[in-house]
Protein backbone atom coordinates (compact mmCIF):
# COMPACT_ATOMS: atom_id res chain seq x y z
CA UNK A 1 0.00 0.00 0.00
CA UNK A 2 3.07 2.48 0.86
CA UNK A 3 4.61 1.36 -2.75
CA UNK A 4 1.09 1.96 -4.27
CA UNK A 5 1.69 5.16 -2.73
CA UNK A 6 5.41 6.25 -3.26
CA UNK A 7 4.99 4.98 -6.82
CA UNK A 8 1.54 6.89 -7.45
CA UNK A 9 3.38 9.98 -6.21
CA UNK A 10 6.38 9.35 -8.75
CA UNK A 11 4.03 9.29 -11.50
CA UNK A 12 2.35 12.49 -10.72
CA UNK A 13 5.35 14.15 -10.17
CA UNK A 14 6.88 13.18 -13.79
CA UNK A 15 3.76 14.31 -15.40
CA UNK A 16 4.18 17.69 -13.21
CA UNK A 17 8.05 18.39 -14.09
CA UNK A 18 7.01 17.69 -17.61
CA UNK A 19 4.09 20.06 -17.31
CA UNK A 20 6.29 22.73 -15.90
CA UNK A 21 9.04 22.16 -18.61
CA UNK A 22 6.34 22.14 -21.29
CA UNK A 23 4.24 25.37 -20.41
CA UNK A 24 7.59 27.55 -19.82
CA UNK A 25 8.78 26.39 -23.03
CA UNK A 26 4.72 27.11 -24.41
CA UNK A 27 5.06 30.71 -22.93
CA UNK A 28 8.14 31.55 -24.60
CA UNK A 29 7.17 30.05 -28.06
CA UNK A 30 3.69 31.47 -28.07
CA UNK A 31 3.51 34.79 -26.53
CA UNK A 32 7.39 35.72 -26.25
CA UNK A 33 8.71 34.69 -30.22
CA UNK A 34 10.49 31.29 -29.93
CA UNK A 35 14.12 30.93 -28.95
CA UNK A 36 17.54 31.80 -30.51
CA UNK A 37 21.18 31.85 -29.54
CA UNK A 38 22.18 35.57 -30.67
CA UNK A 39 21.80 37.65 -28.02
CA UNK A 40 18.58 39.01 -28.45
CA UNK A 41 15.20 38.77 -26.26
CA UNK A 42 14.75 35.59 -27.99
CA UNK A 43 18.01 34.28 -25.99
CA UNK A 44 16.74 35.36 -22.78
CA UNK A 45 14.05 32.93 -23.72
CA UNK A 46 15.75 30.11 -22.93
CA UNK A 47 16.86 31.40 -18.97
CA UNK A 48 13.18 30.50 -18.05
CA UNK A 49 13.00 27.24 -19.74
CA UNK A 50 16.56 26.09 -18.57
CA UNK A 51 16.25 27.48 -14.80
CA UNK A 52 12.99 25.25 -14.54
CA UNK A 53 14.35 22.08 -16.00
CA UNK A 54 17.29 22.29 -14.51
CA UNK A 55 17.06 23.96 -11.02
CA UNK A 56 13.37 22.77 -10.48
CA UNK A 57 12.23 18.97 -12.23
CA UNK A 58 16.20 17.21 -13.24
CA UNK A 59 17.23 18.86 -9.81
CA UNK A 60 14.25 17.42 -8.03
CA UNK A 61 13.68 14.11 -9.41
CA UNK A 62 17.86 13.77 -9.06
CA UNK A 63 16.82 14.53 -5.26
CA UNK A 64 14.97 11.35 -4.96
CA UNK A 65 16.92 8.55 -5.97
CA UNK A 66 17.65 6.92 -2.72
CA UNK A 67 13.52 7.21 -2.29
CA UNK A 68 13.31 4.36 -4.83
CA UNK A 69 13.24 0.59 -3.12
CA UNK A 70 15.32 -0.24 -5.63
CA UNK A 71 18.25 1.72 -4.24
CA UNK A 72 17.94 0.01 -0.85
CA UNK A 73 19.18 -3.69 -1.49
CA UNK A 74 22.75 -4.63 -3.02
CA UNK A 75 25.39 -1.84 -3.55
CA UNK A 76 25.30 1.57 -2.85
CA UNK A 77 27.62 3.06 -5.58
CA UNK A 78 25.52 2.71 -9.01
CA UNK A 79 22.58 4.82 -6.84
CA UNK A 80 25.34 7.24 -5.64
CA UNK A 81 27.19 7.59 -9.35
CA UNK A 82 23.08 8.29 -10.89
CA UNK A 83 22.85 10.95 -8.49
CA UNK A 84 25.83 12.62 -8.64
CA UNK A 85 25.33 12.44 -12.60
CA UNK A 86 21.79 13.34 -13.27
CA UNK A 87 22.42 16.55 -10.49
CA UNK A 88 25.81 17.34 -12.85
CA UNK A 89 22.88 17.69 -15.60
CA UNK A 90 20.40 19.77 -13.76
CA UNK A 91 23.57 21.97 -13.09
CA UNK A 92 24.41 21.58 -16.73
CA UNK A 93 21.21 23.04 -17.69
CA UNK A 94 21.54 25.54 -14.67
CA UNK A 95 24.82 27.08 -16.34
CA UNK A 96 23.58 27.48 -19.97
CA UNK A 97 20.29 29.24 -18.91
CA UNK A 98 22.31 31.43 -16.83
CA UNK A 99 24.71 31.92 -19.88
CA UNK A 100 21.34 32.94 -21.60
CA UNK A 101 20.02 35.52 -19.61
CA UNK A 102 23.92 37.37 -19.23
CA UNK A 103 24.74 36.75 -22.73
CA UNK A 104 21.13 38.90 -23.30
CA UNK A 105 22.28 41.61 -20.85
CA UNK A 106 25.80 42.05 -22.24
CA UNK A 107 24.60 42.30 -25.27
CA UNK A 108 22.37 44.70 -24.99
CA UNK A 109 23.62 46.65 -22.49
CA UNK A 110 21.38 45.79 -19.46
CA UNK A 111 22.90 45.67 -16.06
CA UNK A 112 23.38 42.29 -14.30
CA UNK A 113 22.75 41.35 -10.86
CA UNK A 114 20.41 44.36 -9.73
CA UNK A 115 17.21 42.47 -8.73
CA UNK A 116 16.91 40.30 -5.61
CA UNK A 117 15.81 37.40 -8.19
CA UNK A 118 19.06 37.64 -9.26
CA UNK A 119 20.69 37.80 -5.91
CA UNK A 120 18.76 35.29 -4.73
CA UNK A 121 19.18 33.01 -7.49
CA UNK A 122 22.77 32.92 -8.10
CA UNK A 123 23.32 32.49 -4.22
CA UNK A 124 21.24 29.21 -5.17
CA UNK A 125 23.02 28.33 -7.97
CA UNK A 126 26.32 28.77 -6.06
CA UNK A 127 25.05 26.82 -3.28
CA UNK A 128 24.23 24.00 -5.28
CA UNK A 129 27.93 24.12 -6.78
CA UNK A 130 29.30 23.98 -3.17
CA UNK A 131 26.65 21.26 -2.86
CA UNK A 132 27.20 19.11 -5.84
CA UNK A 133 31.66 19.26 -5.51
CA UNK A 134 31.03 19.03 -1.69
CA UNK A 135 28.79 15.41 -1.94
CA UNK A 136 31.11 14.51 -4.62
CA UNK A 137 34.27 15.00 -2.47
CA UNK A 138 33.04 13.04 0.57
CA UNK A 139 30.38 10.73 -0.81
CA UNK A 140 31.76 9.47 -3.84
CA UNK A 141 35.68 9.49 -3.59
CA UNK A 142 37.12 7.08 -1.21
CA UNK A 143 39.26 9.01 0.72
CA UNK A 144 36.65 10.53 3.42
CA UNK A 145 35.85 8.74 6.30
CA UNK A 146 32.81 7.45 8.21
CA UNK A 147 33.01 9.92 10.79
CA UNK A 148 33.03 12.36 7.99
CA UNK A 149 30.56 11.17 6.15
CA UNK A 150 27.92 10.87 8.87
CA UNK A 151 28.88 14.36 10.45
CA UNK A 152 28.56 15.97 6.74
CA UNK A 153 25.70 13.71 5.80
CA UNK A 154 22.08 15.50 7.69
CA UNK A 155 24.05 19.28 6.38
CA UNK A 156 24.11 17.50 2.72
CA UNK A 157 20.45 16.25 2.77
CA UNK A 158 19.30 19.88 4.72
CA UNK A 159 20.67 21.56 2.40
CA UNK A 160 19.48 19.34 -1.13
CA UNK A 161 16.12 20.41 0.06
CA UNK A 162 16.74 24.09 0.96
CA UNK A 163 18.59 24.17 -2.58
CA UNK A 164 14.97 23.21 -4.10
CA UNK A 165 13.49 25.70 -1.67
CA UNK A 166 15.52 28.82 -2.62
CA UNK A 167 15.10 27.69 -6.59
CA UNK A 168 10.88 27.74 -6.14
CA UNK A 169 11.32 31.17 -4.34
CA UNK A 170 13.82 32.24 -7.51
CA UNK A 171 11.53 31.12 -9.86
CA UNK A 172 8.64 32.78 -8.50
CA UNK A 173 10.56 36.24 -8.42
CA UNK A 174 11.55 35.51 -11.91
CA UNK A 175 8.40 34.85 -13.85
CA UNK A 176 6.71 38.14 -11.59
CA UNK A 177 9.66 39.95 -13.03
CA UNK A 178 9.08 38.99 -16.54
CA UNK A 179 5.75 39.68 -16.76
CA UNK A 180 6.42 42.67 -15.82
CA UNK A 181 8.85 43.46 -17.87
CA UNK A 182 7.29 41.93 -20.93
CA UNK A 183 3.79 43.69 -20.31
CA UNK A 184 5.06 46.78 -19.48
CA UNK A 185 4.11 48.17 -22.70
CA UNK A 186 1.70 45.60 -23.83
CA UNK A 187 -1.75 46.70 -25.05
CA UNK A 188 -2.93 44.75 -21.97
CA UNK A 189 -1.33 45.55 -18.89
CA UNK A 190 -0.79 42.58 -16.17
CA UNK A 191 -3.13 44.19 -13.63
CA UNK A 192 -5.86 43.73 -16.28
CA UNK A 193 -4.87 39.63 -16.28
CA UNK A 194 -4.22 38.69 -19.56
CA UNK A 195 -3.81 35.49 -20.81
CA UNK A 196 -0.15 35.37 -21.36
CA UNK A 197 -0.44 36.70 -17.44
CA UNK A 198 -2.96 33.87 -16.32
CA UNK A 199 -1.09 31.60 -18.11
CA UNK A 200 2.40 32.55 -16.57
CA UNK A 201 1.21 32.65 -13.04
CA UNK A 202 0.11 29.51 -13.15
CA UNK A 203 3.11 27.56 -14.45
CA UNK A 204 4.46 29.57 -11.47
CA UNK A 205 2.08 27.61 -8.99
CA UNK A 206 2.32 24.46 -10.71
CA UNK A 207 6.41 24.78 -10.12
CA UNK A 208 5.30 25.40 -6.62
CA UNK A 209 3.02 22.09 -6.76
CA UNK A 210 6.13 20.50 -8.46
CA UNK A 211 8.31 21.39 -5.68
CA UNK A 212 6.31 20.84 -2.31
CA UNK A 213 5.97 17.04 -4.00
CA UNK A 214 9.13 16.55 -4.33
CA UNK A 215 10.19 17.96 -0.58
CA UNK A 216 7.01 15.80 0.98
CA UNK A 217 8.59 12.36 -0.77
CA UNK A 218 11.74 13.65 0.26
CA UNK A 219 10.90 14.26 3.70
CA UNK A 220 8.80 11.21 4.49
CA UNK A 221 10.17 8.98 6.87
CA UNK A 222 9.20 5.79 5.72
CA UNK A 223 10.67 6.49 2.27
CA UNK A 224 13.57 7.29 3.05
CA UNK A 225 16.12 4.60 2.47
CA UNK A 226 17.24 2.46 5.56
CA UNK A 227 20.07 3.57 7.94
CA UNK A 228 21.99 1.33 10.28
CA UNK A 229 19.84 0.84 13.36
CA UNK A 230 16.31 1.90 11.69
CA UNK A 231 13.65 0.31 10.08
CA UNK A 232 10.09 1.57 8.69
CA UNK A 233 7.09 -0.61 8.86
CA UNK A 234 7.28 -0.25 5.35
CA UNK A 235 11.04 -0.91 5.03
CA UNK A 236 10.31 -4.22 7.25
CA UNK A 237 7.48 -5.32 4.88
CA UNK A 238 9.74 -4.92 1.86
CA UNK A 239 12.24 -6.99 3.89
CA UNK A 240 9.87 -9.80 4.08
CA UNK A 241 8.55 -10.18 0.80
CA UNK A 242 9.29 -13.68 -0.01
CA UNK A 243 12.48 -14.22 -2.26
CA UNK A 244 14.06 -11.04 -0.15
CA UNK A 245 17.11 -11.45 1.74
CA UNK A 246 16.33 -9.85 5.00
CA UNK A 247 19.08 -7.90 7.42
CA UNK A 248 20.33 -9.32 10.62
CA UNK A 249 18.16 -8.20 13.19
CA UNK A 250 19.59 -7.45 16.47
CA UNK A 251 17.84 -5.58 20.16
CA UNK A 252 18.45 -2.33 21.46
CA UNK A 253 16.85 -0.35 23.64
CA UNK A 254 14.35 2.31 23.21
CA UNK A 255 12.12 4.27 24.90
CA UNK A 256 8.52 3.17 25.67
CA UNK A 257 5.70 6.29 26.45
CA UNK A 258 2.36 6.32 26.42
CA UNK A 259 1.22 7.53 22.82
CA UNK A 260 -1.36 10.32 25.00
CA UNK A 261 2.12 11.56 26.65
CA UNK A 262 3.15 12.32 23.10
CA UNK A 263 1.08 13.93 20.73
CA UNK B 1 27.33 20.68 23.07
CA UNK B 2 24.14 19.70 21.67
CA UNK B 3 22.08 21.38 23.97
CA UNK B 4 24.84 24.86 23.84
CA UNK B 5 24.64 24.54 19.70
CA UNK B 6 20.50 24.96 20.24
CA UNK B 7 20.83 27.64 22.28
CA UNK B 8 23.08 29.21 20.36
CA UNK B 9 20.69 29.10 17.40
CA UNK B 10 17.96 30.26 18.90
CA UNK B 11 19.97 33.59 19.76
CA UNK B 12 20.85 34.00 16.28
CA UNK B 13 17.47 33.45 15.29
CA UNK B 14 16.09 36.09 17.64
CA UNK B 15 18.69 38.70 16.46
CA UNK B 16 18.34 37.51 12.97
CA UNK B 17 14.56 37.82 13.33
CA UNK B 18 14.19 41.15 14.76
CA UNK B 19 16.56 42.55 11.96
CA UNK B 20 14.42 41.01 9.41
CA UNK B 21 11.38 43.09 11.03
CA UNK B 22 13.73 46.23 11.96
CA UNK B 23 15.08 46.71 8.78
CA UNK B 24 11.60 46.32 6.88
CA UNK B 25 10.31 49.07 8.79
CA UNK B 26 13.52 51.30 7.93
CA UNK B 27 13.11 50.38 4.48
CA UNK B 28 9.79 51.93 4.59
CA UNK B 29 9.98 54.68 7.00
CA UNK B 30 13.49 56.25 5.27
CA UNK B 31 12.95 55.22 1.92
CA UNK B 32 8.76 55.23 1.33
CA UNK B 33 7.57 57.89 3.56
CA UNK B 34 6.34 55.81 6.52
CA UNK B 35 3.34 54.37 8.25
CA UNK B 36 -0.57 55.68 7.94
CA UNK B 37 -3.70 53.78 8.03
CA UNK B 38 -5.81 55.77 5.49
CA UNK B 39 -5.85 53.89 2.45
CA UNK B 40 -2.88 56.16 0.94
CA UNK B 41 0.45 54.67 -0.01
CA UNK B 42 1.68 55.06 3.51
CA UNK B 43 -1.00 52.52 4.89
CA UNK B 44 0.60 49.97 2.19
CA UNK B 45 3.85 50.30 3.63
CA UNK B 46 2.47 48.17 6.47
CA UNK B 47 2.10 45.19 4.36
CA UNK B 48 5.56 44.57 3.94
CA UNK B 49 6.18 44.79 7.70
CA UNK B 50 3.21 42.87 8.84
CA UNK B 51 3.70 40.18 6.54
CA UNK B 52 7.31 39.86 7.58
CA UNK B 53 6.75 39.68 11.12
CA UNK B 54 3.57 37.40 10.69
CA UNK B 55 3.96 34.68 7.92
CA UNK B 56 8.13 34.55 8.77
CA UNK B 57 9.31 35.94 12.05
CA UNK B 58 6.28 34.91 14.28
CA UNK B 59 5.50 31.82 12.39
CA UNK B 60 8.77 30.56 12.76
CA UNK B 61 9.28 31.26 16.22
CA UNK B 62 6.09 29.65 16.74
CA UNK B 63 7.10 26.35 15.15
CA UNK B 64 10.10 26.05 17.14
CA UNK B 65 7.81 25.25 20.39
CA UNK B 66 8.65 21.90 20.81
CA UNK B 67 12.37 22.14 19.73
CA UNK B 68 12.62 23.85 23.25
CA UNK B 69 13.81 20.94 25.93
CA UNK B 70 11.58 22.28 28.56
CA UNK B 71 8.89 21.20 26.34
CA UNK B 72 9.75 17.43 26.23
CA UNK B 73 9.00 16.20 29.97
CA UNK B 74 5.59 16.85 31.67
CA UNK B 75 1.99 17.43 30.19
CA UNK B 76 2.05 18.64 26.65
CA UNK B 77 -1.20 20.71 26.64
CA UNK B 78 0.47 24.22 28.10
CA UNK B 79 3.16 24.16 24.76
CA UNK B 80 -0.18 23.27 22.40
CA UNK B 81 -1.54 25.95 23.83
CA UNK B 82 1.60 28.29 23.42
CA UNK B 83 2.49 26.59 19.66
CA UNK B 84 -1.46 27.92 18.99
CA UNK B 85 -1.72 30.78 20.68
CA UNK B 86 1.85 32.51 19.13
CA UNK B 87 0.20 31.26 15.43
CA UNK B 88 -2.63 33.16 15.77
CA UNK B 89 -0.78 35.90 16.80
CA UNK B 90 1.46 35.02 13.43
CA UNK B 91 -2.15 35.09 11.76
CA UNK B 92 -3.64 38.11 12.84
CA UNK B 93 -0.46 40.53 11.97
CA UNK B 94 -0.82 38.49 8.75
CA UNK B 95 -4.35 39.43 8.37
CA UNK B 96 -3.84 42.69 9.00
CA UNK B 97 -1.12 42.81 7.07
CA UNK B 98 -3.72 42.00 3.80
CA UNK B 99 -6.04 44.50 4.71
CA UNK B 100 -3.16 47.31 4.95
CA UNK B 101 -2.90 46.12 0.82
CA UNK B 102 -6.26 45.25 -0.04
CA UNK B 103 -7.98 48.58 1.23
CA UNK B 104 -4.72 50.71 -0.36
CA UNK B 105 -5.82 48.66 -3.34
CA UNK B 106 -9.93 49.71 -3.14
CA UNK B 107 -8.98 53.40 -2.03
CA UNK B 108 -6.37 54.13 -5.47
CA UNK B 109 -8.63 51.80 -7.79
CA UNK B 110 -5.82 49.46 -8.56
CA UNK B 111 -6.64 45.62 -9.31
CA UNK B 112 -6.19 42.94 -7.06
CA UNK B 113 -4.58 39.55 -6.38
CA UNK B 114 -3.41 39.84 -10.53
CA UNK B 115 0.38 39.23 -9.74
CA UNK B 116 2.10 35.60 -9.10
CA UNK B 117 3.49 37.27 -5.99
CA UNK B 118 -0.24 38.18 -4.86
CA UNK B 119 -1.60 34.47 -6.24
CA UNK B 120 1.33 32.48 -4.16
CA UNK B 121 0.87 35.04 -1.28
CA UNK B 122 -3.35 34.38 -0.81
CA UNK B 123 -2.62 30.46 -1.48
CA UNK B 124 0.08 30.56 1.88
CA UNK B 125 -2.36 32.80 3.92
CA UNK B 126 -5.25 30.18 2.96
CA UNK B 127 -2.70 27.01 3.81
CA UNK B 128 -2.14 28.69 7.22
CA UNK B 129 -5.80 29.27 8.44
CA UNK B 130 -6.51 25.65 7.19
CA UNK B 131 -3.67 24.77 8.92
CA UNK B 132 -4.00 26.71 12.08
CA UNK B 133 -7.87 25.38 12.32
CA UNK B 134 -7.30 22.12 11.57
CA UNK B 135 -3.97 21.72 14.68
CA UNK B 136 -6.92 23.05 16.83
CA UNK B 137 -9.70 21.15 16.05
CA UNK B 138 -7.42 17.89 15.69
CA UNK B 139 -4.75 18.59 18.34
CA UNK B 140 -5.74 20.58 20.73
CA UNK B 141 -9.34 19.87 21.32
CA UNK B 142 -10.44 16.26 23.02
CA UNK B 143 -12.61 14.56 20.71
CA UNK B 144 -9.86 13.65 18.04
CA UNK B 145 -8.50 9.76 18.69
CA UNK B 146 -5.11 8.63 18.52
CA UNK B 147 -5.11 7.10 15.18
CA UNK B 148 -6.17 10.47 13.67
CA UNK B 149 -3.71 12.38 15.32
CA UNK B 150 -0.65 9.73 14.51
CA UNK B 151 -2.26 9.84 11.07
CA UNK B 152 -2.35 13.63 10.48
CA UNK B 153 0.61 14.63 12.74
CA UNK B 154 3.06 13.72 10.10
CA UNK B 155 0.74 16.11 7.20
CA UNK B 156 0.62 18.77 9.98
CA UNK B 157 4.17 19.13 10.81
CA UNK B 158 5.05 18.82 6.56
CA UNK B 159 2.81 21.96 5.85
CA UNK B 160 4.23 23.91 9.10
CA UNK B 161 7.72 23.63 6.88
CA UNK B 162 6.27 23.78 3.45
CA UNK B 163 4.17 27.12 4.55
CA UNK B 164 7.25 28.95 5.82
CA UNK B 165 9.16 28.15 2.49
CA UNK B 166 5.66 29.27 0.27
CA UNK B 167 6.46 32.76 2.88
CA UNK B 168 9.89 32.90 2.31
CA UNK B 169 8.99 32.78 -1.96
CA UNK B 170 6.22 35.33 -1.43
CA UNK B 171 8.39 37.69 0.91
CA UNK B 172 11.28 37.52 -1.79
CA UNK B 173 8.81 38.12 -5.00
CA UNK B 174 6.74 40.57 -3.31
CA UNK B 175 10.03 42.75 -2.60
CA UNK B 176 11.40 42.47 -6.21
CA UNK B 177 8.12 43.99 -7.13
CA UNK B 178 7.45 46.39 -4.88
CA UNK B 179 11.23 47.91 -6.22
CA UNK B 180 10.37 47.59 -9.59
CA UNK B 181 6.92 49.82 -8.62
CA UNK B 182 9.10 52.39 -6.30
CA UNK B 183 11.88 53.05 -8.53
CA UNK B 184 10.21 53.08 -11.92
CA UNK B 185 9.34 56.93 -11.90
CA UNK B 186 12.89 57.44 -9.83
CA UNK B 187 15.78 59.23 -10.54
CA UNK B 188 18.03 56.32 -9.87
CA UNK B 189 16.25 53.33 -11.48
CA UNK B 190 16.34 49.65 -9.80
CA UNK B 191 18.85 48.63 -12.46
CA UNK B 192 21.55 51.73 -11.23
CA UNK B 193 21.20 49.77 -7.82
CA UNK B 194 20.30 52.88 -5.48
CA UNK B 195 20.77 52.38 -1.29
CA UNK B 196 17.64 51.68 -1.40
CA UNK B 197 17.47 48.68 -4.03
CA UNK B 198 20.77 47.30 -1.96
CA UNK B 199 19.22 47.89 1.34
CA UNK B 200 15.87 46.17 0.58
CA UNK B 201 17.48 42.98 -1.46
CA UNK B 202 19.59 42.70 1.70
CA UNK B 203 16.55 42.55 3.45
CA UNK B 204 15.31 39.68 1.39
CA UNK B 205 18.09 38.41 1.42
CA UNK B 206 18.58 38.19 5.71
CA UNK B 207 14.91 36.71 5.62
CA UNK B 208 16.11 33.56 3.51
CA UNK B 209 19.05 32.90 6.00
CA UNK B 210 16.26 33.38 8.76
CA UNK B 211 13.72 30.88 7.39
CA UNK B 212 16.29 28.32 6.74
CA UNK B 213 18.01 28.62 10.17
CA UNK B 214 14.23 28.01 11.09
CA UNK B 215 14.21 24.73 8.69
CA UNK B 216 17.39 23.85 9.73
CA UNK B 217 16.20 24.02 13.79
CA UNK B 218 12.82 21.94 12.95
CA UNK B 219 14.45 19.06 10.60
CA UNK B 220 17.12 18.59 12.93
CA UNK B 221 16.13 15.19 14.56
CA UNK B 222 18.51 15.39 17.40
CA UNK B 223 16.12 18.55 18.34
CA UNK B 224 13.17 17.45 18.35
CA UNK B 225 10.62 16.11 20.99
CA UNK B 226 11.40 12.55 21.58
CA UNK B 227 8.26 10.66 19.94
CA UNK B 228 7.76 6.48 21.62
CA UNK B 229 9.99 4.43 20.67
CA UNK B 230 12.78 6.78 19.36
CA UNK B 231 15.44 8.26 21.50
CA UNK B 232 18.49 10.35 19.91
CA UNK B 233 21.75 10.21 21.81
CA UNK B 234 21.04 14.04 23.06
CA UNK B 235 17.75 13.36 23.91
CA UNK B 236 18.98 10.12 26.13
CA UNK B 237 22.06 12.45 27.97
CA UNK B 238 19.23 14.54 28.48
CA UNK B 239 17.26 11.82 30.15
CA UNK B 240 20.25 10.80 32.48
CA UNK B 241 20.94 14.04 33.75
CA UNK B 242 20.80 14.11 37.61
CA UNK B 243 17.50 14.63 39.09
CA UNK B 244 15.72 14.05 35.63
CA UNK B 245 13.33 10.95 35.89
CA UNK B 246 13.76 9.04 32.78
CA UNK B 247 11.07 7.18 30.67
CA UNK B 248 10.77 3.92 31.06
CA UNK B 249 12.93 1.92 27.91
CA UNK B 250 11.67 -1.19 26.79
CA UNK B 251 13.81 -3.56 24.12
CA UNK B 252 12.74 -3.60 20.15
CA UNK B 253 14.32 -5.54 16.99
CA UNK B 254 16.20 -2.94 15.07
CA UNK B 255 18.16 -3.11 12.23
CA UNK B 256 21.48 -3.47 12.71
CA UNK B 257 23.81 -2.94 9.02
CA UNK B 258 27.46 -2.31 8.95
CA UNK B 259 27.99 1.59 8.45
CA UNK B 260 29.97 0.87 5.07
CA UNK B 261 27.02 -0.23 3.45
CA UNK B 262 24.63 2.94 4.59
CA UNK B 263 27.16 5.77 3.02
Amino acid sequence: MASGWFYLSCLVLGSLGSMCILFTVYWMQYWRGGFAWNGSIYMFNWHPVLMVAGMVVFYGGASLVYRLPQSWVGPKLPWKLLHAALHLMAFVLTVVGLVAVFTFHNHGRIANLYTLHSWLGITTVFLFACQWFLGFAVFLLPWASMWLRSLLKPIHVFFGAAILSLSIASVISGINEKLFFSLKNSNRSYSSLPSEAVFANSTGMLVVVFGLLVLYILLTSSWKRPEPGILTDRQLLLQLRPGSRPFPVTYMPVTSRQPCESW
